[in-house]
């Protein structure tokens, strides 16, 4: 591997580090846990991980990977607060978007070469990217991963 | 800055805006909020904060940074679980290292050039190393990078 090569490796390494850490805690929880909330007053585990599902599903067109698969979870997971909305959305659909946005994200990641992780994402413009080049995928891929192990961090106590 | 430049300054980035939202919610709990258990039954934020001070505190060496500074830390913080020893270590004292250790380890990560990044870390033998080299100190970072962020995930849930 080129240098440049071994740097952005890390990131991809990073990325599945912490989404096979999450999916394995993920899969040790029954439906009935995810009803669960994470510290009393806070939102369920159910609505972390839909709120997960819709910001990945959202990097989709965000890095120039596609169009997005699930744009109907950001009302329930995004647009509200938890408690809001009744759940229109069961648990196993949610695994199925998770499993299928992530596995669309990571073929991607494994696909880029070091100046793909260097190009613009589309929530930047043109001249603000020109101006400070470091508003990369790769700087949003690192931020995602980072907010990844932020609401891991949280479901495990729900254990 | 060179591609290379631009792929090691991602990491930099990423720990610290990581490190900055730690320090600001730290900065807004009291030490007697920092008694407080993320969660029932689970470890006080101050076993938290201190653990992460000393797993900080090792990546001196590990990093090829210097000598730690606070190895005493690890008695209470790594080797046994919260609640088995009587606190041995003020707050005060904590929020001093913790500031410390972090300071030295962002000016060295400033410093580091994207052959630095790039090298062993002093976990992982010249063998190992030859045969994998992403095993470097760039994979350590964004490693630790995410275990703040999964703690961060559980410290606020005590505000």
């Amino acid at each position: 591997m080129t240098n440049e090569e071994l740097l952005s490796n890390a990131a991809l390494k990073s990325w599945n580090q912490v989404l096979g850490r999450f999916d394995k805690d993920l899969t040790a929880l029954t439906d009935e846990q995810l009803q669960k909330r994470v510290a009393p007053g806070k939102n369920r585990l159910f609505y972390l991980y839909g709120h997960l599902t819709a910001v990945h599903d959202r990097l989709l067109p965000m890095l120039g990977i596609g169009e997005r698969l699930h744009p109907e979870l950001d009302e329930a997971f995004i647009t509200n607060p938890d408690g809001v909305l009744t759940d229109s959305v069961s648990t196993a659909d949610l695994r199925r978007a998770w499993s299928e946005i992530n596995a669309q994200l990571t073929a991607a990641f494994e696909r880029f070469t070091p100046q793909d992780w260097l190009r613009k994402h589309s929530a930047v413009s043109d001249q603000d990217f020109a101006a400070d080049p470091t508003r990369n995928r790769l700087a949003v891929v690192l931020s995602r991963t980072n907010h990844l192990s932020f609401h891991t961090g949280q479901i495990v106590l729900a254990k």
